[in-house]
This record gives structure tokens, sequence and C-alpha cells, in this order.
């Protein structure tokens, strides 16, 4: 059956299963030592514009999650996220089993506002008792959202501001970068999103991948012992090259971006289709998810014949769905979609 | 200075000191094992009216809360609160620390509604995702609250039998039970709170001890092998005769409910002494907290003259404060505050 | 360069990488939920004889320690093993992480032996402060071991004797597992093994899979929830297909005993080499990894020419060290090594 | 009856009760911040000859070691200890609890051997995977040991030495200190070895009060935002007072070594007994606890008229127990005890 059910219900983009059938016989030293993982740091390095910074990789999204952010914050630091944060709702509590309290905000689609992030800092300096409560050590926000939209530029440079200016650091989530760089109403650059962050991943599992995440450290941000931190984790991959080949072909002939762009344009055809049925849209998402409102009998109907994603009750008639487009979408799926709508 | 500043600000109440210097010699065993601890147990189960209860004595109010909490619930499940709750808040992320996410419900006037926390079970469970997510394994509420306010037996009731619906355990947190339980508005006993919960904490701290809690597990409720678990987390004292002699005390002639009974007295004559002075009430509390509006200026000059305590900005020239009245607080003391305010 | 280094230095088992080119257009749902998944859990119940076994699949060998040992033992537990067990020392304290003790036991050719374990526990429960002590709630052994030896049938009979005495679990961790069953001196087979243990794990890593463990429950053994535990460890795969796939693979055709078969077959003959060219034995390994003693000198010599690992200092001119042998050793390679010796 | 089962089984030492009550009435600030704690400091920190040591009182020992080792290692860091150490053995895994791994050296009469942490250090940086492994940050040592044995300033000196090539801090666990410093046998003042280590803690529960431990930090040595972490771990005690007071007190007129003296003399007195009545030493102590081997009939019979604690089984007929001496032993307890034996 056609799906649009998510962006990893594929397997890997064909390049990358070629590359790894091509280097399986060669013997490479494990846990990201190898050479293919030494070549695709430097690639990342190149593409996201900051020659010393530390990259390193690591197999999913929850997983870096939590290895990035319980390396980064101190002992009596917690990480301040939109109510509607991955890290806020749908890990489980990976985050808290490291230690650390998620400090939630506000969400208005999926975003965090600047101002309600600066309010909440005066807030808690201001407050007599805050020795006793969780110190913010860490902003933590997903780039696409989990709702598909993007944080402008000038959004990310207000948090930016205000992490700068409490000592916070700043997380981006990745998980989806490719999608929203290739987004149309993306307002800034890979090269340009990395000078804002302290630290992002560069989401592999979503875009392409069998699995995969590149964490990418500013100069000097890398937590010390890292390996061993990721380690004690249970996260270090012995075969490190599996993901060493991936990154090192998603970074080869801009793959990652071809993906990202097929993905979105596949997204903006998906659009009309569901205009031209006159579907309503649920959110205005500019990137690989869309979201758009079925009545419930429609929908059920419509469920034998194509697959996607079931998002929020809207009442006891409507219901908030999921489409997603990948590398893996084609023009026939868009087809289908149309005819059978 | 005359101090309304909080309700651990003096040492404990005589009863006790005289107790703990009158058995000083006695050579007695540790760790909670002693005849006054048992004594103590005996006591609480005849308040509470629970004949099978377990009680165990603890030394404070967030080590009652992180070990009560983290040894009830299962690896997978949080603890719902309201987001002004002890634990959301000024617990410096304890519970977090054990690795147990703090659900945060609304709060008005310091609880939670019975229908939100309704409402989040349904959504929960209708989720499809909820797989992912942290599974709601226990209420918190404290009674009094941080606001003075109080559940009234309807919504405990209410909150309750969500709770049997949903399998989630229900923790009232008492570090001022006392000051509740004595409340004009209080329409509930101790053996009917003690039915409504699983298992509850009787503070000591705040309500004339030196130090110590007392936990009331239902019977059944008690965690396995709780004297280890409590161990683990370094919550165990060696000289539980300490925390039993103390707990003794406060339950032999009804010194605990006694106590609570001159505080709020005091507390009542409080608010006389702020509307006869024409001060504006921030929250209505019942209990032995009392919260009012001032202006700054006056404020600033009150402040040289008797203690309390800043509770929240209102504007650029009005705070909250707050005033707290406990076994200590006296005729003279209420006389002073009414001379200088 | 001919490589001994390790057991999984290469990529994948050939018909691997081939089945996971064949379906990689699939779409499918995500997390080990999918058809492929479900086909090798039945397949892996039908190989080590237990209908009603839970199998589930982790991506790594210390993360599946870590999951395992975290969500079958109490608050009050920790894990007995041998000093030289994996969980004991290479696994940068993952064990530890989660908030569990590594009880060590001496360790004989890496093995714990059991009078040692009966002795432990004796001594444990009639020593009067153990409430004080971490009980011990698992036993842990590797299966081959660390250094390449297997526990008797009987020895592992033992040790389960004393575990169901005491009311402890057993956990083989197998991420040799493979290597263990076709060596010549195991006197046990896959169902055996797995009637012993309450769990245990089947490794792919070492055993020709790019990644992936799989775990396999005794009947109402596995933890529940188990899925949202390991997702609170960051250790869900999105594309759960990945482990399901390699799995069906290599119980199909009987695929992971051949590769077992293989690699010691390989071994027997390094054995032969080593003994030809008067090269001393270090330990008695019947299984794939195969230690040997050197003069420093002539090692050093022998490093440019082919590839194995350090694995102790002897004296100031003699080190020990390990060849090892897996699904990828050719009769090239050995034929190299007897060359180069 | 008379009792020599431990150092915590009577009250406080009556100068602590009288100046909790004289003070009682006093309005003081929570959390450590009054007068009296503040006092308390600058006599230990006289007391300790570091003008710039932090000093912080903690409720426990177990506490104590938690919070002390949790917030001084990092991520990746365990703590070296003797196999016999209070955290190795009876803390219930409260160090692990924390996240962190002790590392369990060989024990000689309680005491690790210098060259023994000198020999792990160089073969665990020596192996090429100790990446993989738990770093040493800190060494433990209990001073008097768990077996009443006490370090020389010798080995102490070489101990120290091994931290400081390799970056560790040294931890000294004086839980029974007054009883080290007052033994003819030791060769160190206090300020001798508050200089040899990173942090000390003085112990105050099993030296005359009623619960408290001072732990001293070599200047720049205390975590950053250590209250918060204190709280974040439920450690923080809400009247602060009960631990300044007692402090206070034990640091007034030299009653700290007033205790330890004591103990010391009536230990001294207790070995005289012993010998006269041809009793057994089981181990050599020169501080306040003292073991000797009893034949099991003649110790049930003994049982009947005075308390002490079993050590250990020796054999079928004989048992290892303890005596143990206090600020509260007297005269009359040792010439009971004389007539019985």
């Amino acid at each position: 059956m056609v799906s649009f059910e998510n962006d990893y219900n594929t397997g890997a983009h064909p390049e990358i299963l070629k590359k790894l059938a091509e280097t399986n016989l060669e013997a490479l030293s494990g846990y990201g030592t190898d050479a293919y993982c030494e070549s695709a740091r430097n690639k990342i390095r190149e593409a996201v514009g900051l020659p010393d910074a530390d990259v390193e990789f690591l197999v999913g999204g929850t997983q870096t999650n939590m290895v990035v952010i319980s390396t980064m914050l101190g002992d009596t630091e917690g990480v301040v996220a939109a109510k509607t944060g991955h890290v806020s709702v749908h890990e489980a509590g990976a985050i808290e089993y490291t230690g650390h309290k998620v400090i939630e905000l506000p969400s208005v689609n999926g975003k965090m506002v600047p101002a309600d992030l600066r309010h909440y800092m005066e807030v808690f300096y201001s407050d007599e008792t805050h020795e006793h409560m969780v110190f913010p050590g860490m902003v933590y926000l997903s780039w696409p959202t989990e709702f598909g939209t993007l944080y402008s530029k000038n959004e990310l440079t207000e948090i930016s501001a205000v992490c700068r200016k409490y000592g916070m650091k700043l997380f981006v989530d990745g998980a989806r970068l490719g999608y929203g760089l290739m987004s149309p109403e993306a307002d800034l650059t890979l090269p340009e999103l990395a000078a804002i962050a302290d630290v992002l991943y560069i989401g592999g599992t979503k875009v392409g991948a069998l699995c995969g995440e590149a964490v990418v450290f500013r100069g000097g941000c890398r937590p010390k012992r890292f390996i061993t931190s990721v380690k004690k984790r249970g996260a270090l991959l012995a075969k490190g090259r599996l993901l060493g080949i991936q990154f090192d072909t998603l970074f080869t002939d801009d793959l990652y971006f071809r993906i990202g762009r097929h993905a979105i344009e596949m997204a903006e055809r998906l659009k009309q289709i569901f205009e031209a049925h006159g579907i309503p849209r649920y959110i205005e998402s500019p990137t690989n998810q869309q979201y758009v409102v079925l009545e419930n009998k429609y929908m059920e109907k419509l469920r034998e014949k194509v697959m996607f994603s079931f998002w929020e009750k809207i009442d006891d008639d409507h219901t908030a769905v999921r489409f997603v487009t990948s590398w893996s979408t084609t023009e026939e799926d868009l087809a289908w979609l149309d005819k059978v709508l």
C-alpha cells in the first residue's frame, strides 16, 4: 500500500546501500575511529562552515538528545523546551532518566516564543528561592519542529541572545534538518544555523539513512571524554562504520540536500492535491510533514487505500492527520493519493 | 526581631525537647528499630484509623517526596502534580534525579483541578503514541498546598476516583498537615484523608519537630525492602530515636493537633489585623500561611521591624508577601505586628 | 592488511546485505512492529525451543546488558558477575549509570566459580547487616566469556540452582553465542542453554550483523511495558526493520550456525598455525578468540603485517595478544598469517 | 542493659542538648544560613587550619558520602575504595544510585595498600581499552576505617601522591574522626590530615551529636551551586540550626576532642579487661572499636548481660564480635563488663 505514514518507513537511500555493499569486506577499526567516519566528519565540518567543530555519530534521535543534554548540563541544571518538544513528550522520560528536568514553556505552533523564554529567565533569577529550583542550563528546540514549522532567523537570534545573557547552551534538534533547510520558508543556511547553535544534530534516520545522527559541537563545546560518556549510556556502536559510511555518502555530492529538496517538492505537491480536493489544513507547515483535517468516516475509508498517521482528535466527527514525504516518495504515490482522495 | 518568616524558624516544641533530654542516656537500637519508633508507629496508626498501615520515618520533606515517589513508581511511570506543587518547583529536580518525570497540570490556587486530571488521562490513553510517553503512575498533591489552600473532600474523592480508574497511586504531601486538619475550612478528618490516600506523610519539621516526617502507607502499599531503598538514597538516620521520640511526643496527648490549632488561631487573628489595617489579601488561605499585598515602599519599612517572606512581584510598585504562624507564634508577636503595621 | 583484530571489523554477512537491499523500498511500520521482526521472533522462538518466549531486538551489547539488567532488577538489587565480566569492566559503568551495583566475584579463566557464588549468598544472608547492603538480584555471565572460555552444562546447572534457591534471575550474555554453540567443547545446545537461563541475548553484532542483539525472555520474564523502558533508555530504533531483517536472515537456513561453525574452523586452524610456529597459548580457548604470548620485539614486527589486539602485559619482554576469527575470515588470511609468523 | 553495641546508641552529649534548649526560641533563617552554622564553620576552619576551606553540614554518613562523591566526580569517573570500605559494602548501593561505580581494591586490615592503588592506576592507563572503562576520579578512604584501624601519615602521603599524579581527588570519610585523632597510634594532627585531603568530613553522629556531619572542602574544591545539589539529593535540612548548633558546641572548648579522648581511654581499658580475661583480639585496633573472638556458647550467655555486635563468623564454634566505646561509656559500664566476663 502507498504510505505517507512517516519519513522512516522505508530503508535507506540506494546510494547508501550501494556504499555499504562496496565497503563491506574492508577491515576497519571500531567505535567511530575508521576512515569513513573521519571523512564524514570532514565533510560535515565543511558543510556547516565550522572548521574546528567536533562531529560525533550516534544511532537515534532520542538517544542523541539524551546523550547531548545529559553530558552538557551541570548537576543542578535542566533543559528548557517547548511543551510540545520531542524531549518533553515523546521520549518516555529519557531526559529525566539521566537526572535532569525538562522545563516546559508554552508552545505556539510547536515553537517556544522568545519573549516567553526571556520572561522565564527574568522571573527565575528574581525569585529569592531559586537556589531550590532547577537552574535552566540549556535551551532545546527542534528545527523543523514536531509540527513541521520553522523558527525564523530572527527568532533563533533572539533565543540565542537570551542563552548568552544567562550562560545557557543552545541545542538544535535537527532530526529533520534536511527538510527544514530545503523549505521555501527557511530564511537561513546550514552554516548560519550552525553559527547560532552551540550544538546541533543533523538527522540521518529521517533523511535517508538506516539509522544515525551526526552531532556537531561548536569548537570547544564537546564534553570531555565524550566517547566514554557515550559508552556509559549504552550508545556506542561497535561497527561505527555503519554510521560513518552513511554520513560520508549523505555528504557526498549533496545527497543530504537532494533528499531534502525532493521531499519538499513532494510535500508542496501534496498541499496542492489536498487543496484541489478541498481538504482543509490543520497547521501551516512549510516542510515535509503536512497536517490536514478529515471527517472521521472519510478518514476510515481512506485508510483502506493509503497509509497516514493519526495526529489529534478535533471533535467527535473530525480528526487531524499527518501525511509525510521523504526521499522515497514518488510521483506514483502522489498520483495514487490524488486518485483515491 | 519578631518573625513570621516561615513555620520552621524556631527549634522544637518544648515537650519534644524535654522528652529528648529525658531519654538521652538510654541505649537504643538504631535505624528506626527502637521502642520509641515502635510506640510512635502505633499511635499514628491509631490516629489515622488504619490498624494495618505501615509507618516509616524520614528526615525532611523533599527527601520524603523523593523516596516515596521513586520507590512506588514503576520504571515507565511519572508523577502527576500541579504546576505549583513542591515537587514541580521547589525541590531542585529531586524527583527527576531519581529518573522520573513530574507531569505538570495547571494550578488553580495551588490545586490541580480534578477535571483537568481526568482529561489528561483520557487524552493520554487515546493517544496512539502513548507507549513513547511517560505513563502517569501516581498523583501527588499537597494538603495544605503551597498556597495555604485545601482540597475539599469532594475534590479529593474525585481525584481518587480517577486514580483508581487508571491504576494510579494517590500520594498526599502533608508537610503542613496539622495546620490543614485544624483549619475551619477543612471538611474531612485525618482518618477520612488517610482512607482516600494510598500513601501520605505527616509533616513534623513544620509542625513543631526539629526535623522528621512520618510516612503512612496504606496496608500493602509499602515498597518491598523499604529500609534498603531508604538507605540507598542516603536517607536512613542512624539515631532513628531522634525521629521516633519526636513523633511519639507529637502523638501523645494530642500535641500534634494542639500545635495545629494554636497556629490556626494565630493565623485567624493575623487576618483580622491585616483587615483592620486595610491590607488586601493576595490569596484566600484558610491555614497558617497568609498572603497579603504590600506597596513596595511600605514593605521595605516594615521589613525593619518584622520578618516575613517575599512571595511574588505583582507590579513595579506592589509585592505579594507571606506571613506564617506556627506553634511558637505568640500573642506578643501579634501585638507587635498590629503596632508596627 | 589482513586483520584478526576482532569479530566486528568487517561489515555484514552478504546474505544480510542482500536481504536489506531486496526489502529496501517496502514501507514498514517502525519500532520493531514490522513483519520481519515478527518473522525473526518466530524463528528465534523455534531455535531456542521456547514457544512462549518474548523476543526483543536491541542495537548493541552494552546497551542490551544495561536495558536487561536495569529493567529486571528491583530497586534494592544488584547484579553478580565475574570480576572480568563485560559489565564489570568494559562498559564504562553503564550498569551503575542505571543505579545498580555490579557485585564482583573472583574470575577463573573468565568464569565465576559456582562454589564462590554459593558462598557469597550464604555469607550475605547470614550477615545481620545485609539490609544495608545491595541485594544480589541477578547473576550475569557471558557465554562464551571475554576470554573465549565456556561454562559447562554442569557449571551452568549449579549456578542456576543457586539462583533459584535465592530468587535471583540468571542472565546469559551471548554476544558471541554462535561461536560458543559451534565450539567442539560446548556440551549443551541452544535449547538447553535457553532452558537454564531466565533471559539470554543472541549476539548479532559479533556474529555477522551490522548491529543488533536479540533478547530472549523466558515466558513471563519480560518486564512490563518493555518498549517504553527501552525508549526511556534511548535504545529504541526507529527503523526496527534493520534489526528484524538481519535476525530473520540469520535464522533462515541456519545462517547463524553456519557463521559460527566457519569461525570455529578458522580458529582451530589458527591454533594449529601457532602451534606449528612454537608460539605459546596464553589461555586455552575453545572458541573464536585465541590468545597467545609474543615476545615484544617480534610482536612489533608482526604488527606491520597483520592486525591483532593487545590483551595484557605479561612482563617487560612479553605481551599476551588476541587473534579473532569471524564469518569473514578466509583461508587466504590464514595462509598469510602462516607465512608471516 | 549495659551496651557496647555501637557509638550511636545513646542521644547527644549533654552540652549539645543544653545548647539546643537555650537557643530553641530564637527565630533563625533556614537551610544552613543561620548564625550558628556560620560560627561553627569558622571554628572548624580554625580547627583544620584551612582559613579558606568551605564547610557544609549534612545529616548522615551515607548521605554525606553520596553527596560528596557524586558532586565531585565527572560523568565518566568512579571512586576507588578498599573492598571493605563503607561505600563499597554498607551503603546499599548509594554511590551507584548516583550513577558512579565504586572501584574496589583489596583491603588489608580495612585499608587499601598504596602500592595496590599505584599499580591499579598504571595498569589502567596502559590498557588500550581504558576509554571503555570507568576512569578513577577519586580515592575514598575512611579514617579510622571500618575495622578501627588507622592509615599512617606515610600511607596517606603515598596515596595522596598517586592522586596528584593522576588528577584524582582524595576524600577522607571521618565518621569516627574524633576517635582516630585521639588514638595513641595517630601520627598526624587534624590540620595535617586536612592538608592531605581534598575533602574530608568530620563525623558528628558517631561522636556525640544527634545527627550531622561537617564536610570540609579545601579552598576551591566545593562543587558549584553545592546547596542546590544537596537539595536535589533530598539532603538539605530545613532547620539547618540543628546541625549548626551541634557543631558549634562540638568545636567549643574542645568538646569534639574531649569526647574522642574519653572514648579512647575507655577503649584502652576495654582492651586490658579482655586481656585480663584471656579473651583474644580479632584485629589490632587503636581506636574506639574493639574486636575480640568469643566461643559461641560463651557469647550467647554474655549476650544476656551486655550488648555488643556480631562481626563475623570464624568457624562453627567461634565468632568475632565488636565492642564499641563512645562519649557515653562510663566507668560503671566497664566495671560491669569486667564482672560478667
